[in-house]
């Protein structure tokens, strides 16, 4: 492990994604990942703009959101058409988890199987573009 | 924590990013996360077409990283222009975190400096357009 990552705080992660959201919906985007993916919200600084930034969590992985801002180059899979990274869910059970995110609003990419990689998983993208892979391995 | 995330095998996380790399450029990518970063390959994959999917820590956390494949919506930066996931880097000393991801051929978004908002932060790009967060919480 190299030196400058030895000593990281309490509740942080040496590597935490931050999914950017479009049209100011990073608040309805909380409110998804609480229903779909039964998300934790940790924090959230409401900014004067309107704009929101929340950090979430999922078991014991954090990750953070906030409404897209082309100054800071920060992108929503909605405006570039396409999202640039995968994040892959892993869950006691992906069939009930696939499903609770279909129920909440994603859309099926590919359903729920076990494949020859070892992998029981699924693909759900979300109403706001990132692609959620939800799986375990066998 | 929901019913459906109580039991993760060990190794693994209950989210984990997935970054997806332009032009068959997987296995730079994988050289220059492992210089930049500090980076640890867990496990690798080479296709016969040649591509690559590739497991890495830094620190206690994981990423994946494979190349870009319109079939399957994986999209890079360098194709969208544009990313719509950063990367936080939490790390002991960030300026010589970033230091050394420059020297490894990241450029300079924002140079690190204490935030008012409480974090020694700064931003780069990596040659695969993914943006990276390098910091701490002060």
């Amino acid at each position: 492990m190299p030196k400058e990552v030895k000593s990281i705080p309490d509740g942080y992660h040496s590597v935490t994604p931050y999914l950017i959201i479009d049209g100011g919906r990073a608040n309805d985007a909380l409110d998804f990942y609480t229903r779909a993916f039964g998300a934790t919200t940790l924090s959230r600084i409401d900014a004067p703009d309107g704009s929101v930034v929340a950090q979430l969590s999922i078991g014991q992985s954090n990750f953070w959101l906030a409404d897209e801002s082309a100054p800071h180059q920060s992108f929503s899979p909605q405006t570039l058409g396409g999202s640039t990274t995968r994040m892959i869910l892993i869950t006691d059970d992906p069939h009930a988890a696939f499903d609770r995110a279909v129920a909440a609003g994603a859309s099926s990419v590919c359903p729920v199987r076990d494949e020859d990689y070892g992998w029981r998983i699924g693909r759900v993208v979300d109403p706001f573009g990132h692609h959620w892979e939800i799986g375990k391995p066998l």
